[in-house]
């Protein structure tokens, strides 16, 4: 792919083909499934939905995030509240495959449900290439990612339709330009969320858990980055682990979870680096954690291990 | 307590009238059971016995270090390999005091049959104040530690005759010089051993894991300091996590647990700072851990919690 407008041009004329009537696209806010969005409008008009579920596996202020960028995209766009079904499938489940194999199968019967409501069954998603060349890569957008790991039913009634099949990151980033789709500072997310690096028994609880230690992670980032106290990291988030272990709080004993924050330096997520991240910001991200989530987290760990041997992601 | 060579006298005095015929010494190699055992040698001197348990559960070269110790000290003293029925009683045990109430109950049944075969019902432990005015603070020596918890079975046979009850830590090492104790470089270790190390389930594999990421957290933060990249740590250990997490290698995944550093700075252990230690000595531990575990333990943390909120130990 070399031309960005002759890509859009033929990606435009094959959608046409392939999708007769109407079709929803599977949104997730990241790069790939934005512009298969944009190219399915253009193709579709309003033949064409962004269907964005909350799965409630999703980041703070991710709903609001997602959605300014759809708006600012004029895009005909959806927002599906799933995350009593996520959380009901979910509830205990610890092992990683089933996690992923659970949150596929449930985003397929939510798109299934939409794509009725919409009287179609067209399912148009951002696949690119690396995510069906190297299964367990990074997991990024939204379903496609459950390809490689077995999480699309197989009665699925929905056809799929790819029209970034062919195209690596880079390629997807010159269309991206070209279409003017507003750049996201934000750090990529895996597809099934919040839910991997909840590691051990999902619960709403621990997922909310993990979602408050994750926000503190990004803002202290964020700020230390704005403050030209580290460069900015390829990745940088909290993980949840299941264990007890022992705090003080006053004269009292607490037992609570621990948290890993895990943050990268990286060229393309294939090795990766444990960044020596400043001393004062580690401190503070451990202190507001346990005080945000005082009686259920009392200990933060920096995970310094590099990949190899670690993966950049616990799960 | 201000005169050592006064107060000498007076524990000889008391422990022959307490202990008529014989006694067995609970000695663990740290300071407080070997004056205590030092102690009963001088009031009693072939009646005392000192018993050293190698529960399964200690550090590597542990066993070695303490003979090797008795042996300079020219004590009467006796190696008990008892592992096989510590890992029978504690496989599979995750929950803390529940580890702890077992590990107390053994070693309680361990002592009584070496006062059987010594043909005595008298054990001299080393507790000292603080052990039994603080509960749950620093645990250290073998089985006075497990007052604090409950550990010791009311059906005790033994009488116990505790010497060093009234000193506080200072006043036992002014005693220990006194007595020409040498003085050990290596830090002090909680009376349960490796269990309370091993968070999750006890198994003979996860403690020898931990043994080997212990051995090389206390090498390389000894190098380090040796090598004046860094000061020497109030405490520095390793802990196993009984977490699933994914690593690489080669071109294959592997799962395996991950191992959390601890390394503290602290003046008396009732507040403590995780210590800023050089990211090259994190990354080696990181490093030759992994190496050395290679598909066991594919992730290591460094615990950034100072003492409030978390504690120095896990559990």
């Amino acid at each position: 792919m070399n031309d960005p407008a002759a890509f859009v041009e033929e990606a435009v004329r094959r959608l046409r083909e392939q999708v007769p009537t109407r079709a929803i696209v599977a949104a997730s806010g990241g790069i790939d499934s934005t512009v298969a969005a944009l190219l399915a409008h253009r193709a579709l008009g309003d033949r064409a939905k962004a269907v964005f579920v909350d799965t409630g596996l999703l980041r703070a202020g991710e709903v609001e995030l997602v959605g300014g960028f759809f708006a600012a995209s004029h895009l005909p766009y959806q927002l599906v509240n799933a995350s009593d079904r996520f959380f009901q499938t979910l509830d205990g489940v610890s092992d990683p495959e089933e996690k992923r194999r659970r949150i596929g199968t449930t985003f397929v019967r939510v798109f299934e449900a939409e794509a009725d409501k919409f009287q179609c069954d067209r399912l148009v998603q951002g696949t690119i290439a690396p995510d069906w060349i190297e299964s367990g890569g990074a997991l990024r957008d939204t379903i496609k990612t459950h390809h490689n790991v077995g999480g699309i039913p197989k009665d699925m009634r929905l056809t799929l339709v790819e029209p970034l099949r062919d195209l690596y990151k880079d390629e997807v980033r010159a269309v991206a330009r070209y279409l003017a789709v507003p750049e996201s500072e934000r750090q990529p997310f895996p597809g099934p969320g919040l839910a991997v690096r909840v590691n051990g028994p999902i619960s709403r609880e621990r997922v909310e858990r993990l979602r408050v230690a994750n926000a503190i992670v990004e803002e202290e980032v964020e700020r230390a980055v704005s403050a030209n106290e580290m460069h900015r990291p390829w990745q940088y988030f909290a993980v949840l682990l299941p264990v007890r272990t022992v705090g003080v709080t006053g004269d009292n004993r607490v037992h609570g979870e621990a948290v890993s924050v895990r943050i990268v330096e990286s060229i393309d997520a294939m090795t990766a680096t444990a960044m020596a991240v400043p001393r004062t910001v580690l401190a503070r991200i451990a202190e507001r954690i346990t005080r945000a989530l005082a009686g259920q987290v009392v200990r933060v760990l920096y995970d310094i291990t590099d990949k190899p041997p670690a993966t950049i992601e616990w799960e």
